[in-house]
């Protein structure tokens, strides 16, 4: 059994709940170092069970160490049902983040009437917020590899090629030379393209005196990077050089604030007031950053919004920046853990400057 | 504004239904031809609203034409409720196989009382299942270069060479040489790994005398293709042509059989029984086909369990297989139209000798 069961089962007492059915996939692989589609795992202080079909069966009893395996015995619904019923469930906790509407309502329906079911936010993901040593051992690996193709993404920008054709060479550099998953479709935004927050990589071909945005992850057993950087061919307009300055400074002033103990809100603030003193807040619409582990999109939302405080452990990214329509965008998006001295950029030998 | 949408707003009225939120991103491609992440569309007999946030902002204005853009004021929650109320809904459905617990109950929550808040099941995808025309050509644009894909992947089969890098070099071929993306991660597995229906591509080297299970699709403007062919490297063994013969027939038998207006538990039945007549069936352990379209999996399912019957129109895969664990599985998948001669199997130019 993992530790991160144990400190669920820990939890689910403390909540007075008897077991809890996690339908979150990366919550499972979370508990399990597995997943597979259509796949659910009943987590009991007793024992866990998960819940598969014919096609990942074997493959499940393969992987997974003192979690019995369990075949979907004709529904799914009745299948969990039963189970709750044998291991003498009263109290069934679900993941309302992560359980479609209809589930919930049919699970509920095929519960004994004696059986609660109850919703619970946040009882995985809350812990996943801080990694732990084997899980930024991870994430700094899924990192060393985004450094390393956004360095050999540099390298192949040439007028005239294309936006498909430069992401298709990084793609392959990710999974053939470094044997990775990518995290995301990699975007890469020429010239006007760079202003659209989430461009979809296009058939345009690069164009000298153009900024080039590329904004890549690799994925190295589950756990994802997700990094940003524009490169420039050719001559730098000023105003682009401008704008590129600003975008840098803000990052750099909301890093320097990073630290356990600290408001998240602040950190995003940072960087927003930053960029509003240079009169460029509002082509900055988006969160400053979000929590990366196991999804490329995780607690904590580093965000203006955030009750929260930065915990030791966490690790988020930092992207501010700045969408001019029609002309250009620059985002410069790093990575960054909170420590015991505030914090340490884990993309942090990748060059910023231009 | 689209022929879907039309059909929807005729469907909302026999429904006595407002309006209907549209919460599954295929759903929204059907009916718009756009989606973005996190977007949500609106419709009502009076007008659509497509709900986004500042990342897709431009680019659903640009590609949406009659429906109005509405950016997220503060809470997406909030936003759907105002536009409810705004548009005078009294009673408002909601897609129950498409929205996760949590949103439906913060909708719930930010809804004027006396407007109703109602599940819907397969309103969308009732319709989808029967394909237009102009959904045809874009189908059969995805089976053709999926069809091209697997006679490249023949040609590229080599001992030695390992699964992903085999893998990557056909969705090199979609990719750059179609332009098309994948419709999902192509599976090569040999030998031993294709008893695993649903083997994730690893570093495995092909061998002599192996077969190689080739499942890939592509997909064209949003439709998807999904076809399965087994290669032979070398001799190909007694045993092994026997399981690919049983196979193949069962296939052709279930396709000889599909017809608008037969049930489609037949046609399962079908492959099943003469599966099961030579003693495999317990191999045989997933369903017949799904339909394909927007999604890769969608309705119709092509099951035993079906109560619904063929309908002129409806696409689908007819993929029979035994898999003998430790072994090898051999699986043959084709994609099927539903037509008024019985059915055209759209993939049909493609090879299954041995």
């Amino acid at each position: 059994m993992t530790c991160s069961i144990k400190k669920l089962q820990q939890k689910l007492r403390l909540e007075n709940m008897d077991a809890l059915l996690v339908s979150s996939s990366a919550n499972i692989r979370y508990l399990t170092n597995y997943e597979a589609r259509d796949s659910y795992l009943l987590v009991s202080p007793k024992k866990s069970v998960f819940i598969t079909d014919f096609r990942y069966l074997y493959e499940a009893k393969k992987n997974l160490k003192g979690i019995q395996v369990q075949l979907i015995n004709g529904s799914l619904f009745k299948t969990i049902a039963n189970i709750a019923k044998a291991l003498g469930v009263k109290n069934l906790g679900f993941e309302t983040r992560n359980l479609i509407h209809a589930e919930q309502q049919k699970i509920r329906e095929e519960l004994d009437k004696n059986i609660g079911f109850l919703p619970t936010v946040d009882l995985i993901e809350d812990t996943r917020k801080i990694k732990t040593p084997q899980e930024l051992r991870k994430i700094r690996e899924a990192t060393k590899v985004a450094v390393k193709a956004l360095q050999f993404a540099k390298k192949i920008l040439k007028p005239g090629k294309k936006e498909i054709d430069i992401a298709f060479e990084i793609e392959r550099f990710i999974r053939l030379d470094y044997g990775c998953k990518i995290s995301f479709d990699i975007i890469v935004a020429s010239g006007p393209n760079s202003s659209l927050p989430h461009h979809i990589t296009s058939k345009r071909k690069l164009q000298q005196n153009e900024p080039v945005l590329i904004d890549l992850g690799a994925d190295f057993q589950g756990y994802k990077s997700d990094l940003t950087r524009v490169f420039f061919l050719g001559r730098i307009l000023p105003y682009a050089r401008e704008i590129y300055d600003i975008v840098l400074a803000a990052q750099k002033a909301a890093i320097s604030e990073i630290q356990a103990g600290i408001p998240i809100k602040d950190i995003d603030k940072k960087a927003r007031q930053f960029i509003a003193q240079k009169g460029y807040d509002k082509y900055f619409g988006h969160a400053l950053g979000h929590g990366i582990g196991l999804e490329v999109h995780e607690d904590p939302h580093i965000y203006g919004k955030s009750s929260e405080k930065l915990e030791s452990g966490m690790v988020f990214t930092v992207e501010p920046a700045i969408y001019l329509p029609g002309k250009f965008g620059i985002r410069i998006e790093d990575m960054a853990l909170v420590n015991k001295e505030g914090s340490e950029v884990l993309s942090g030998n990748l060059d910023k400057r231009i």
